[in-house]
């Protein structure tokens, strides 16, 4: 079984300023995925100010870890709930403590309905999208034939986008089939800005946000939401701030439940998210600090075979590759410069050209000087494609020494 | 917890010509990962038969499907032992009974040379390739320092290739570090002609394969191989016959072990490898029968949100989308045409445009005619991006009955 759990209490490793010692990568088996404690705790707090800076609540979208510790640390920094993707994925938070579930996707298949149905049973507090009349009435008869309620969101999508109506003649369509089931209790609106490409992309995120809020406000004044504080939900990690500025309105924080789902900012990245987060502090100079990467996965040289070539002990079953390849960040010359006092060297311009399933070709210098068995830690872009390649990741301190094993429930 | 193993007693669906009931999938939660039995025991059945054909063993390689009950079907369909591609693979397969162990692969770093240890101490018949001479001097001292003997592979690779000596004096030099290692037992040579790329490589294949026999050879002759019957190994899932052609000679099945490690071959696939069997026998028409496709996923339609466009209840975190896109092949229609006697429809013309971490575009007909809860069956290309998502994979009989679920061990 792959886990990078095998650390025992030898198995720790030094990063930084700190001193390199040849011996301390030697109780950890290689590729292993590793965290950063320090940027992750980070992380947390940041996100969590931000969204309460704007009237916001938080419900980090769990999909992208899949790690119980880490919804748990999100829920302990301040979080309102966690957003999941899928009913099994719903149904592994409830089991690690996690009450209130949004699932940001439609309830589909009577398996993953009667899933639902037994947490809602088991005291869940659940939410899920709809979208289609169909489907309205798939969940309508379900939860109805069992005396069950189901919280529903309507999805509003965009033109060529994922799922959600298109426009208000869908919406007014769906809440009239909502209506007809009484095991159905409409509360709010969700979309998803980040199916919004081309053209001018921040103004049609800024209009994206400005719909969802005058949608949510036109179903609260016609009286069809069953719910005190209706819920307005929207944001990935690429344009948080835009929708958290569309949410941002004395209105919503009175009166509605506004909700952003970010969820690789837990760890940040290295290149897609490092960039978008550049984009943030341009359009909002006066942000304090910003987010930090706290992944990466350290692997071995496995072999030197032509000049210019390493290939490294890791591949796609190890790390995410898209839209970006692994990105080399760090070189532990375990193997090359053992002498004590060496320091890791920054390897960044070096290119990785190729992944396979179980390999990496990095382009390196001609002199670089390296050996088989030292050791190279890559940074991902994006996250999530490298969460769910391990059962377990290692969470470890600024001297790299390994704190916690963090299971993962893919 | 993703699973498809919450399909009970009831967890039943029905495919081809079998009359379709819509309740049939109600016990199974989709996204499911499904092998068919049949063509899995022909599959497994062919693949034993032509690499006996051909006076070669047969070393499946593991890291396809890190699946154990699987790897107990190949050991008793007569393979040789298993082939693995890192230390943890071999652990795992170790532990769940597989005792000859062919690592693929160099075998670096002290965690992962321990692990290796432990299981060479506990009985393992383990093999690891080497084509460095700083590789062998860690190993050397590695399994010295332990009393332990490790038998070796000097693997040959090809220039711009993956690992792997890449001329005779490289080979020369590792054979004398090699006789410096008492702890080390060369005993044979390795390939994977899987990296030959561009001009004309059934030529280049075929001239690989001829350079590993004429290097075991020569190496036999020299003396240095330590065993009665030297191991020449290589082959994947594309150019085994090519391979096999190279290594079917009365003298190496009289005094070597020839040993061919496909690994895809067990469930095979609906493009790349069908496409790669089609060459095999156009290039032997004499072949008895053909690889059969095994492996399906089921999936959802989540989202009709426009004419032309189904969403589907599945993605990156589900089945593997390189080098094609999941391939649209059945369609059952449970909620669209519920009716008794129904049977699933052809939809291999359809196509994927698209695919997220948790959704798959699929452009439909205008007139398609299918429902949000309909099911549709994909096929892959290739396999082993599929496998490693799922912690068990259904195993179902010609009626889609669940057999049995099968666990991964990625």
């Amino acid at each position: 079984m792959k886990t990078a759990a095998n650390a025992g209490a030898d198995g720790r490793i030094d990063k930084g300023t700190v001193e390199l010692r040849p011996d301390l990568l030697s109780g950890v088996s290689l590729p292993a995925a590793v965290i950063h404690e320090a940027p992750l705790a980070h992380n947390l707090a940041w996100m969590q100010r931000f969204a309460e800076a704007h009237g916001a609540r938080l419900a980090p979208h769990g999909k992208t870890t899949m790690t119980p510790a880490l919804f748990r640390r999100q829920l302990e920094a301040g979080a309102w709930g966690i957003t999941l993707a899928t009913a099994p994925q719903c149904r592994a938070a409830f089991a690690h403590g996690v009450r209130r579930l949004l699932m940001a996707n439609q309830l589909v298949g009577q398996a993953n309905m009667a899933m639902v149905a037994e947490l809602i049973a088991a005291g869940a507090e659940f939410y899920c999208v709809v979208d289609g009349v169909e489907n309205v009435r798939q969940l309508g008869r379900f939860f109805a034939e069992r005396g069950l309620k189901l919280a529903v969101l309507i999805e509003l999508g965009v033109s060529g986008g994922r799922c959600g109506c298109r426009d208000a003649a869908q919406v007014e369509a769906l809440v009239a089939a909502i209506a007809e089931q009484p095991a159905l209790r409409l509360v709010g609106i969700e979309g998803y800005e980040g199916m919004i490409a081309g053209g001018d992309e921040i103004a049609a995120v800024r209009a994206y946000g400005e719909r969802l809020v005058e949608t949510v406000r036109m179903l609260h004044a016609s009286g069809v939401l069953k719910s005190e504080a209706p819920i307005v939900t929207a944001s990935g990690s690429k344009w948080f701030d835009l929708i958290a500025e569309a949410f941002d309105k004395a209105e919503l924080r009175e009166h509605y439940t506004p909700v952003l789902r970010p969820g690789c900012y837990v760890v940040h990245d290295h290149k897609l998210y490092a960039g978008a987060m550049d984009d943030v502090k341009a359009r909002h100079p006066q942000l304090q600090g910003e987010l930090q990467p706290a992944l990466e996965v350290f692997a071995h040289v496995q072999s030197l075979p032509e000049p210019g070539l390493a290939i490294i002990a890791m591949g796609k079953r190890d790390i995410g590759h898209e839209p970006d390849l692994p990105l080399p960040l760090w070189l532990y010359p375990l193997v090359s410069h053992p002498a004590a006092g060496s320091t890791p060297i920054d390897v960044s311009a070096w290119r990785t050209t190729h992944i396979m399933d179980q390999h990496v070709f990095l382009d390196i210098p001609q002199d670089a000087g390296i050996a088989v068995g030292d050791v190279i830690a890559f940074g991902t872009s994006h996250p999530c494609l490298t969460f769910d390649k391990w059962r377990q990741l290692l969470l470890v301190d600024e001297a790299l020494e390994v704190q916690d094993s963090l299971a993962t429930c893919f």
